[in-house]
């Protein structure tokens, strides 16, 4: 009895997630899904984007948590257009959430939207929320293995972040055993080193970001 | 029409883990559910007190995961009864699956039962499994105010695990701040500040199993 329940959830999901995907093409902005573990450093991630890359693109956040303002408070503190999903204990974003979640932004002139996905390894990955890309993010603190054990995600991503390689010294994490189990999830996947706390390795994400924002613009 | 389903989910899984509960309390066997992100320790964990506490305690596990039995395989190698359970993609366990498990071990003169739920900070949560309390595990890579963000584990726990603390040089993490907000959630959390690495702090740790189970004797 429950399988089907769960198809049609899923299913109307996708439905209002290709409109949404639809409607933002038509605008020309690119849309970025970011889903990690709570804690792999997503906001740390766009405090940076956001600020780095201020003055190139006009961007916009949808930011989802199962409570508290804080991290949207984080990434408004930058100057982007941002909008705060509460779900309330809800472990992920749906297409529901992001479509009434656009209605509170003003989206004139904006080229790339982020989510920011309740923090699970899970659950976000099977609800499609309108974007062109998922984004994994992966802290090295977590451990080589997550892309084996979690692996839908790395299957499904077009980019996956290590952030927190400062750390690298001070844990067991090989960056090779990870993205070699990675690629064979996803062969196409790009991989990028990066710590958000020193900046270090930023910069090919940010080319990443300029190439995919080229793209959306000619499709 | 979603909510009854859910409800209606949640009593079921309630029921049969209250049927669960009394079974092994005639046994006298104590039941910890672990619950964290991904990567937060609770495999290392596991390793740490299989080992340390095998002349003093028979005990067993039950662990879960999305894909691989790695983490079974590493529990086994210290020598305790395990059962494997594959979500095969699920988000959490509940009592049915611990029920199909308990089934495959030996209870025989079993002390402890600890349960290795999927690495997921939201949905397990939700999910009574039949055990006498939940163990919250936070890395303190993860950040300080996950208590905050992700409250219901840190509500619900009988204690909380802050692990990764050889790291704490290298991270912005202030214990403190965590604890309290553990604690504004749940003045009875009882703390305990680990490396499962190095293997410090897990004294504390040990003392409060005992603790446990001797009063689990006692009832």
């Amino acid at each position: 009895m429950e399988i089907p329940i769960v198809k049609n959830i899923l299913e109307a999901n996708e439905k209002m997630a290709d409109q949404i995907r639809e409607d933002l093409k038509k605008r020309g902005i690119l849309v970025q899904n970011l889903i990690s573990s709570p804690g792999a450093g997503k906001t740390t991630l766009l405090e940076r984007t956001l600020t780095d890359l201020k003055d190139e693109f006009n961007m916009a956040v949808i930011e989802g948590d199962l409570q508290t303002d804080n991290d949207a408070r984080r990434v408004a503190a930058t100057g982007a257009r941002t909008a705060q999903i509460n779900t309330e204990g809800g472990c992920h974003l749906n297409s529901a959430m992001i479509r009434a979640a656009l209605d509170k932004i003003d989206l004139e002139g904006v080229d790339i939207l982020f989510i920011e996905n309740v923090g699970n390894l899970v659950c976000p990955v099977e609800f499609d929320c309108g974007e062109d890309a998922k984004i994994a993010l992966l802290s090295v603190a977590e451990g080589d293995d997550k892309p084996e054990k979690y692996p839908l995600l790395f299957h499904l991503a077009k980019a996956m972040i290590l952030n927190k390689t400062d750390l690298l010294p001070h844990v067991d994490f090989d960056t090779d055993r990870a993205a070699a189990f990675a690629r064979k999830l996803n062969g196409d996947l790009d991989i990028f080193e990066v710590s958000c706390r020193t900046g270090d390795g930023l910069r090919g994400w940010y080319d990443w970001l300029r190439d995919a924002r080229q793209a959306k613009k000619r499709a």
